[in-house]
C-alpha cells in the first residue's frame, strides 16, 4: 500500500518536496511510490501545486486534507505551527506520523505534546535548503545531499521515525538526529543571528544621520553583509519569537565581542589576533565539504555540489586586500 | 608635456590604475598620455606590472621613483602611509600633487601636514571599488563609473586639485569631494562595520560550545554574512586603529539596536517594525542607481552597471520564506 503523504502549506519548500516524493521510482520505497495531497490556505496555490504536478490530490479542507494521511508535513510559518496543529488535531488518523519544517524545535515539541493526539507520533523536523535562485525550477532536486535535522518526540515510535526518515532519504536528504534544545542553540548562530545581525547592520546605519550622503559609498561588502535584510519581516520576527532564549543568549556573545573589538580598535596586534582566526575558521568553512554531518566522510560516495556561493569566497574588501608576496 | 604620474604600491588597485592611464588615448588629457612609473616593496611586483603593460618605467627605489614624478599615488596598506610619506617626502618634487588610496581620511591628511614638505599639494583619495573576482582581468574598467572621493587639504591649490581630479575623470571615476571627517564617519557605517560584523559573527560562533557540530546546520546565509572574513586581518586591524573613533561609535550604535532587539524577541510586533523598516531601505538600496553620488541623475548619460551582487538580491532566508499570497 502506498503511503499518503500530505504537505500542509505549498510553497517553494512544500511544492519542492510534493514533486520530489511524488516523482519517486516506485522501487525506492517499500510501500512504492506515496500519493501526495496538498492543501494551502490559499486555493490559487493549490491548483498551482496540481498543476505543475507536485500533488495528486488537491484538498480543499486542511481538515479534508489530513483525514486519510499516514505522514503530515506541517509546512507553516513559524507562528502558524500551533494553530495548525490544532486545526488538524481531531482529524489526524491513529498512528500518523506528523512531522514540521520549522527552523526552531523545542518550542515546536511542546506545542505538538499539548495539540496533538497521543494517537499520532510527532517527529519535528528541519531542512536546511537555504538557498537562492528561482527554487522552483530546480524542485526535484532541492532536497539533495541537503542535511534534515529531525528531533523525534520522547513519544515517538522507532517505526514512525523509520517511515519519516526513508521518505527523507528517498528524496536525497540525509537524516541528521538532534536533540531539540541544541538544533536550537545551533539554528541561533548560524541561521538566525546572521538574519539578525544582516537587518541590524543596515537599520543601524540608516538610522544614523548621512545615510543619503553614505548611501553611494555602500559598495558590495555592505550590500552583501545587509542582503538578508530582504527577508519577511514576519517571518523573521515569528523566528525571533519562537526561538528566544537561544537568540538572547548568541546576542549576548556577540555583543560582549563587540565591545572587547571596540575597546582594543587602537591595539592592533589584539584586533589581528582575533580577525586572524576568524579568517582561519572562514578558511576551513570554505573548506570543508558542504552538507556533511560531524563525522561522515562520504555519504553517497561521490562529489558534493559546492554551495552556490562559492565563487564569492575569494572576495576581498573594497581595495584594501594586497596579494601575498610578503609584502609586509 | 605628458605628466609623470608613479604609483608607489603595485597590487591589483596599483596596478589597475596604471594600466587605466597608461593606456589612455592621448588627447583625453591637454597633457596627452600620462608616463607611468611604478615601485613596490616586492620587486617582483615591479616585474609583473611592466611586463602586464601596467607601468612605463620600473624603479628600483622608491626615492627614485618619486623624483620626476607630477602625481604620485601612495597605494600603501593603511598602516604604512606613514612611513611612506616619510621616505619619500625628502625627494619630491616642488609643486607634486601626492594622493593616496586608504580607506580613512582625517588620519593621513594629519600625517600628510606632519611629514610632507610644504611645497606639494596633498589630496586624499578613496576609490570605491570593492568587487570580487579576477580584477586583473578587468583592470582597465576598474574604476569606470566607480566613485572617487577626494579630500583636498586645506592648503592644496585649486590647480593641484583639478590635476588628480582630470587623471580620475580620465580613467572614468568620478570624484566625489567630501569632508574628512564625513568620509570617515560613512566610511565607518558602510565599510567598516560590515567587515567587522561579518569576522565578528563568525569569530563569536565558532567560539561558541558545538561549532563542529552546527557546522553542517551554517548554510547560505551563514556563509554570506560571515564571507567578508577572508579579509586580510592585518589590513582589517589597520582600518580599525585609523578609524577608531568613527568605529567606535558605529559599534556603540550597533550595540544600542541589539540590545533593543534582543529585548524585545518575544515581542512580534516590536521586531517586525524593526525588520520591516530595514527591508524596506533594502528594497530602496537594491533599486538606487549604484555609483551614483548625491544628486547626481546621470554622469555619463548612458545605463550604470548593476553591482554584481544583484542575482543574490531575491535570496530568502533558508526556506523561510512564503510567496506573497496574502497568506497572512
Amino acid at each position: 500500500m502506498p503511503l499518503n503523504v500530505t504537505i500542509i502549506g505549498l510553497d517553494v519548500l512544500g511544492g519542492s518536496l510534493g514533486l520530489a516524493l511524488g516523482t519517486l521510482d516506485p522501487s525506492v520505497l517499500t510501500s512504492g511510490r506515496p500519493v501526495i495531497t496538498g492543501w494551502d490556505p490559499d486555493s490559487r496555490a493549490v491548483r498551482d501545486a496540481r498543476d505543475r504536478l507536485m500533488i495528486d490530490r488537491p484538498a480543499r479542507e486542511i481538515t479534508e486534507a489530513v483525514a486519510d494521511a499516514d505522514v503530515v508535513f506541517v509546512n507553516a510559518p513559524p507562528d502558524q505551527i500551533g494553530s495548525t496543529f490544532q486545526q488538524i488535531a481531531p482529524r489526524l488518523k491513529h498512528g500518523a506520523v506528523v512531522s514540521d519544517m520549522g527552523s526552531t524545535k523545542a518550542e515546536v515539541l511542546a506545542m505538538a505534546q499539548r495539540m496533538l493526539p497521543t494517537t499520532v507520533d510527532f517527529i519535528g523536523g528541519n531542512p536546511i535548503v537555504g538557498r537562492s535562485g528561482t527554487l522552483r525550477d530546480a524542485a526535484i532536486e532541492y532536497f539533495k545531499r541537503s542535511i534534515y535535522c529531525l528531533v523525534p518526540s520522547p513519544a515517538a515510535r522507532p517505526q514512525s521515525v523509520d517511515t519519516l526518515a526513508a521518505l527523507i532519504e528517498a528524496i536525497g536528504a540525509k537524516p541528521y538526529y538532534i536533540d531539540a534544545s541544541e538544533h536550537d542553540a545551533y539554528v541561533a548562530s548560524v541561521q538566525h543571528l546572521p538574519l539578525i545581525l544582516s537587518a541590524t547592520l543596515l537599520e543601524s546605519v540608516s538610522r544614523s544621520g548621512g545615510w543619503r550622503e553614505m548611501e553611494p559609498l555602500a559598495g558590495e561588502p555592505f550590500r552583501i553583509v545587509t542582503q538578508l535584510a530582504a527577508t519577511n519581516p514576519a517571518v523573521s520576527s515569528a523566528i525571533c519569537a519562537s526561538n528566544s532564549t537561544a537568540i538572547a543568549a548568541r546576542i549576548d556573545d556577540l555583543i560582549r565581542l563587540l565591545v572587547e573589538i571596540r575597546d582594543n580598535l587602537r591595539n592592533p596586534d589584539q584586533i589581528e589576533t582575533i580577525f586572524t582566526h576568524a579568517r582561519d575558521i572562514h578558511t576551513q568553512l570554505q573548506a570543508a565539504q558542504p552538507n556533511m554531518r560531524p563525522g561522515e566522510d562520504a555519504y553517497y560516495g561521490i562529489a558534493e555540489e559546492p554551495p552556490s556561493n562559492r565563487g564569492l569566497s575569494g572576495l576581498f574588501f573594497g581595495q584594501r586586500k594586497r596579494p601575498d608576496r610578503g609584502k609586509k
